[in-house]
Formats: C-alpha cells, sequence, structure tokens
C-alpha cells in the first residue's frame, strides 16, 4: 500500500488537521468528536443542515461546510459510520432556534447512528427532520444498505436544500425540497479498479485486467454485473439505461447531468462520459439544464464514474444556481 | 488498458465534445484545429490571454478559459504539444485590440510552437507577449525541456495575470504580472505511481510496490531520485526543502501555498499533504495568505502530488482573490 499519509490510524485526523490549516477561517473543527462546523453557526433563524458518513468519499461531506450548504459535516473512520455523538455535537452546534435536518445516505450504520443523534438532541429541544437518500438503481440491499444506496444525489440534496435554508425556508420546507431532490434523482456507478483503505491495506475486490464492474457502490459494494471493458459509449448505456427506466425519465423533462468520478479517473475521460450521457439524453428527449462534471463522492483512488440525473423543477433550479461558498463547491460568492 | 474512453485515437476529441457538450454557453470548441475559446471573445479592449499543451492535464487549460481567466485554451493530443496553427487561431480569435499574452510551459515543443504562431500573429499585426513559466525546482533540464519545467505555477499564473488583463491592464502590464507570478513561484512534485496514455497502452515508467518518485515531472520524467515510501510528513520534507531554499523564502514572506493532486491521488491525502506543508511552512515563519488544494494540473491518473509556493505582494494577493468564472475555478461570480 503506497499512500500518502503519515499511518494508517491517522489518516482522518491528520486530513481534518489539513482542513483546519487550510479553511480555519470559514469552518471550526474539532477532534473529539470529529465534527467540521461553520464559523458563523449557529445562524439564528435559520435551518440548520447537517450531513455526514464514512470519509474517503471527499470533499463529500466536509468540503460542503460553507454558506449556501452544510452547516456541519460528521466524518467517520474511512468507510465507517461516524458515531452518534458526532451528529449529536453538530446538531446543538448549528440550531439556530429553527430546526436542523439531517441529511444521511441509507446505509445501515449511518442510518442507525443519525437517529440516536436525533432522538438525543429532540431530549435537548431541537427539532429534527432527516432527508433520507437513496438514489443509487443497481440494486436492492447491499453489503451495508437494506434498500437502495444512497450516492450522487446526496451532493445535490446539499447543495439545494443549501439554498432552500439561506433562503429562510422551514424546517419542513427544507426537509421538503431535500426529499424532492432525492425523490427525482437516479444514479448508477461503475469501477475500473478497487480502492485501498489505509486501514486494511489491500484492494476490496479484485477485478480483472479488462474487467469493469457494473453498478458498484462506493465502499466497493458488489453491482450487477461484471464484463470486459467496452467503449465509454457502451458504458455510458450501461449506466444511463436503468437510471432512465427507473424513475422513469420521460422526454421534455428538464434534468441535472451529473458526471461524477469515483476519484482516481482523470477528468479527460469524464468528460468524454459526459458526451455519450448528453447524446443519450438527447436521444431520449431530455433537456439537460444544468450539469456538473467532476470528483465529488469518491471512493478514495478507486477509477471509474457514476452519473446521476436528477429531474428539475424550478424551485429545484433556483436552489440550485443560489450562491455557495464551499471548498467543494462554489460560486456567486 | 483500462480507461473510459471510445478509441486511444479519439479520446481528445471526445473529451473536447464533452466540454462542448457541458460548457457550450460560455466556450466555443473548434475541432480543426482543437482550440477553446470564449463565447464573448475577442472582448474589445481587454488584453487576451491564451495557453495551451498537451492534453492529459485536466482541468489544465481548457476548464480555466472563463472570465477572470484565460480566454482561449490549445489542447494537444495527450502529453503531446498543441501545432503552431492551434495558438494562431486562438490568438487572432481573442484579440480584442490590445494585444495577446501566450503563457506557456517550458517544454521545448510548445515554446517552439508557441514561438511559431506568435511570429504568425505579429505578421498580422497583432501584438504578442510571452510569459514562460519554469518553475519545477526539482532538475534542470528533462526529457522535453531545456532549463526547468513548466509546472504548478503556470495555474496561478493564468488567473493571476487573467485578472489583471479583467482590470484593464496593458500587454506589457499583464505580462509583467505573469512573469512576476512565475519568477516569484517555486514548485515540486512526487509520484507513487506511473500513468498510461492511451496511444501507449503501458506505463510511461515502473516503480517498485514501496517506492516513491521524488521531482517527478508531469509527464512522469525523471525526478531527483526514488526511495521506499515515507510518511507524509518526510515526503512534505522532500518537496518543501528544495523549494524554500531555491527562492530562496524568507521568514515573514507571504505565501499562497497550493497542493496540487497528480490526479489519481484522494482529496483526503491532499489535505494530510496540507496540514504537513502548514506546518513546515510555519516552522519558517512564511505567512499562508491563501492555498489551493486539489486536481489543478494533473497526470493523467498518476498517483501523487506537487506542492507549490508563491511569494504574495498585495497586487498578486488582489488579482488572485478577484472574480473567476471558470469549470476548473470559479469565485465571486
Amino acid at each position: 500500500m503506497k499512500k500518502l499519509i503519515n499511518a494508517p490510524d491517522q489518516a482522518v485526523a491528520d486530513a481534518l488537521r489539513g482542513v483546519e490549516a487550510a479553511h480555519g477561517d470559514r469552518v471550526r473543527v474539532t477532534f473529539d468528536p470529529y465534527t467540521i462546523v461553520r464559523t458563523d453557526a449557529p445562524v439564528s433563524g435559520k435551518v440548520g443542515l447537517v450531513s455526514g458518513g464514512g470519509s474517503g468519499h471527499e470533499p463529500m461531506h466536509g468540503g460542503y461546510v460553507g454558506p449556501g450548504m452544510l452547516d456541519a459535516a460528521c466524518p467517520g473512520e474511512v468507510f465507517t459510520s461516524p458515531t452518534p455523538d458526532q451528529m449529536y455535537e453538530a446538531t446543538k452546534a448549528v440550531d439556530g432556534g429553527a430546526g436542523v435536518v439531517h441529511i444521511v445516505k441509507n446505509y445501515t450504520g449511518d442510518v442507525l447512528n443519525f437517529e440516536m443523534a436525533a432522538d438525543l438532541a429532540k431530549g435537548d429541544g431541537i427539532e429534527v427532520e432527516t432527508v433520507l437518500t437513496n438514489d443509487d438503481v443497481a440494486v436492492e440491499d447491499s453489503l451495508y444498505t437494506a434498500g437502495r444506496r444512497g450516492v450522487g444525489v446526496t451532493v445535490l440534496v446539499e447543495k439545494i436544500a443549501g439554498g432552500a435554508a439561506d433562503d429562510g425556508k422551514s424546517l419542513q420546507e427544507v426537509a421538503e425540497i431535500g426529499r424532492r431532490v432525492n425523490s427525482q434523482g437516479r444514479s448508477m456507478g461503475m469501477a475500473l479498479t478497487a480502492c485501498i483503505t489505509p486501514a486494511s491495506g489491500n484492494p476490496s475486490f479484485e477485478l480483472g485486467d479488462d474487467e469493469v464492474e457494473i453498478g458498484i457502490g462506493i465502499h466497493g459494494e458488489p453491482g450487477r454485473f461484471r464484463e470486459s471493458i467496452g467503449p465509454a459509449s457502451q458504458i455510458a448505456e450501461r449506466l444511463m439505461t436503468p437510471i432512465l427506466e427507473d424513475l422513469p425519465f420521460a422526454s421534455g423533462d428538464r434534468v441535472l447531468a451529473f458526471v461524477n468520478g469515483m476519484g482516481g479517473t482523470p477528468l479527460l475521460e469524464l468528460y468524454i462520459m459526459y458526451a455519450e450521457v448528453a447524446k443519450i439524453a438527447a436521444d431520449h428527449g431530455l433537456q439537460i439544464e444544468r450539469n456538473l462534471i467532476g470528483n465529488y463522492i469518491t471512493s478514495l483512488e478507486m477509477q471509474g464514474c457514476s452519473i446521476t440525473l436528477l429531474k428539475l423543477d424550478d424551485e429545484l433550479l433556483h436552489y440550485w444556481d443560489a450562491p455557495v461558498n464551499t471548498p467543494g463547491l462554489r460560486w456567486g460568492a
């Protein structure tokens, strides 16, 4: 295992030291337990947004803390759920009296631990609503999940719900908008290679020299099938067809198209994939109104990509376009 | 070789189709020859900025075309210099009557081909100034370079000179600012793995299972030495010491610290490296005023990183902070 780390068991803490050194003007980092919180939190009267999950998916979630997006993130160890005390502390830190939304990817550990944190916070009189993301059409149930996994749409929920919270929407309204993004979004991913967690030192799975896995999860959970690698056009078709059929997306729909890199794939290849996605979308009569291309929800150094399509309406588009100022996503500010 | 491509010889053209599909509202893409040009070019009275080089370093340069940064980029085939007609066409497309600055990384092919393009443009009555970047302290002369290689500082030149051009500075002033950034910036990189160009299908060099190469170039050109991988703190020291000694940077200097990913390294690791860089900088009395952490000048899927330090003054800081609106770098717009 070759990694830019000091020691496997210090990787997350050391990275958080980097976040503190780099972004200490905008976020406070705590180490016991791990949280990343906006320096100006709580914002009085604004709904607070908290997300979290295992590390190794950066910039998600810590890179999305800032005006227009999250108020706090709770990073677990690599590919390991954060503990309830992290989300409890973060929830208290960001509650400005208008309640707090928890954005939770559908992995069993995350769901349970966020639930416990919400119960603790409610015991303190803080209103909490949970938005669960489960947009991965690849498989029902998985290694760490009952039901569908939460993947790319999580980034879009964090941005759009963050915009709504900034705009002064109520707890119920922000939660409803977040749930709408999840319900109108679908994703699927694929991998060319596995990744290696610092703790294990070994690849999470093995793929043949010419093999790809279609429908992979962001922790290397099994997908739908493996096959010999084909051209980008075929890989795009393998991902887009289940996505399009699932919602289903229909001719005339306005969409946001998101081509996400798993961490180890060059941007050159992601743009090749985007060209194929745009072609398939056009063939189905979809109108791509916005796009996002790059490494936004990753799996350490895994090579591969995922595609997310989100059906837009005027409100979602409005909050997507709203200013955001985070290390991982920034515009208009 | 497993890549998200349709065919090795179509990779750059297909990626440019992706750029056109994704960013056609802000850039025009031409395919014969390859150029990426702002849709609003030429901007009357504004100095035009053109850069270019082999593909495979994305988002550099095509991802930096837009208000506040480049007016045009000329992508060659992967790791291959663009041809003079590309830079000649781009120069004509962006000349708004105030002249054009060519930002050229110091690789022999790039230098020669930009020179030829500048001569052609001058023949048409367009004033051209060239800013050469050669910030890599690792080695003198290299596989494709006489003198030092141009690496990370190129991104900073494009941003800061772009800000100056937007502010209405003259051709001479914009070129002077660009040259100042280069003269006050130093970089050095390292690799954990090689990368594979689509055309060759094989790694550009071989590294042992526990080996890293210190001082690597962005095309895999040999560095200073190889050694067994040590902790991140040691790797940071290996890169920072030559950088600090070269300018030299002195206690009290205000700097921009840039930790760049080579393409295949997780952001988690880049933040670990940043924590080490910040510590070393503090030990030397440097004041880090700004930072940039992520994949900005890459080598396809190579794993590794580079560090760039830029000594700031008020003017460089002002133009670094100025609004920029490109796919690869965006704030304040």
